[in-house]
């Protein structure tokens, strides 16, 4: 068996790349395990999932877990080892900062809590129709105080129009949110001890654009 | 005036971080064309995102375009060349493959458009309710080739469970889509002339709470 400290995550700094890649490696070992499989080493995930054997060794390593020569990882521990270490069993209470369609389709997606993210409350500057979304409570942004505290909320999912981000940023870190998870575009100023997680889908596309273009270039040649 | 040429985008092969980074300057540079703001130097603009003036003249250098000494860039300009040169003012075809709750919002998302995304269909593999999301017709999985040419659609938006995530875009690849645009965590295997973009919102949950655990761990130290 494994380690277990309660802390465990709290202590190892990861390198980002590896912390990157290991939900691509419990995505995979996930259908592993509900497929039955007891045993997988790193050259079968590699295979599957199209990086280097050596790395996944070595990605693994940081996180305390270590394969049985000729039988590879416990498929069961990995996913656990796994899970906790990416803060995916405990839940992490959040708040919704701005509830357009965007704000609206994480409040209904269930997909989050089995990732570690409990969205608690929806918060809007404009008046709303409906008083929750998904059973999710939402109120207004004077509300908003008061209410992060009484829910104990650290994290703020911020999907306000791109000209409103860091006024709602800034305001969600002076009254206590301490990390930021940011769809807009924006590029956050923020104090050291805020953590910023920017997911701008948008500047996903710009690169998806240009690799497709790129390729469209070179069979053209 | 800066140069135009229709193919500007298919020629030019930019870092991966260039192309992360040119989003941002866009989104900044719109809110100042908005506040009716004509010039903007280098430096203002790494002062608001807390990019380095010098990487950004760099970036921008890439884009083809050049700011005047004590005057900076004209913003009008500025923001014609990214949005043509991040393909974000020509529309490109997509369809979304799994309409589930993320695949819905997508649909629902108008801000895709205005980035260059333009959404013609959705693909399931359920029998649907409704024939349409928000206009945009939705179909079943096996009429996913016929309308799919028809549509003349290069895109697939991958938003199917993880489990089906590899199944699914081989069927799409094999059908003539060439860049997928994939939301599952799971490491995509694909050909080398197709775009893989890889947007796993929880990996980057995973990344923020490691953060922000390591924060709090700092504090209590």
């Amino acid at each position: 068996m494994y380690m277990t400290t309660p802390a465990l995550h709290t202590i190892i700094k990861l390198p980002e790349p590896t912390l990157h890649r290991l939900p691509w490696y419990l995505a995979y070992v996930k259908i592993m395990q509900a497929q039955g499989v007891e045993h997988i080493s790193s050259t079968q995930i590699a295979k599957a999932i199209n990086v280097d054997a050596s790395q996944i060794a070595k990605d693994l390593s940081f996180v305390n877990i270590s394969g049985k020569t000729r039988v590879g990882y416990e498929v069961n521990t990995l996913v656990n080892v796994l899970e906790h270490f990416l803060g995916f069993n405990s839940q992490h209470k959040a708040i919704v900062y701005g509830v357009g369609r965007l704000g609206a389709a994480l409040m209904h997606d269930s997909g989050l809590a089995q990732y570690g993210l409990e969205i608690v409350a929806g918060f809007d500057v404009r008046a709303m129709k409906q008083n929750n979304i998904n059973g999710i409570p939402l109120y207004s942004v004077n509300e908003f105080s008061k209410k992060r505290e009484e829910l104990d909320a650290q994290i703020g999912i911020l999907t306000v129009p791109v000209e409103k981000a860091q006024e709602c940023a800034d305001y969600m870190i002076a009254n206590g949110i301490k990390a930021i998870w940011n769809f807009t575009p924006y590029r956050l100023q923020a104090p050291k001890h805020i953590v910023i997680q920017d997911t701008s889908i948008y500047a996903h596309l710009a690169v998806m654009f240009n690799r497709l273009n790129n390729i469209r270039g070179e069979e053209e040649k």
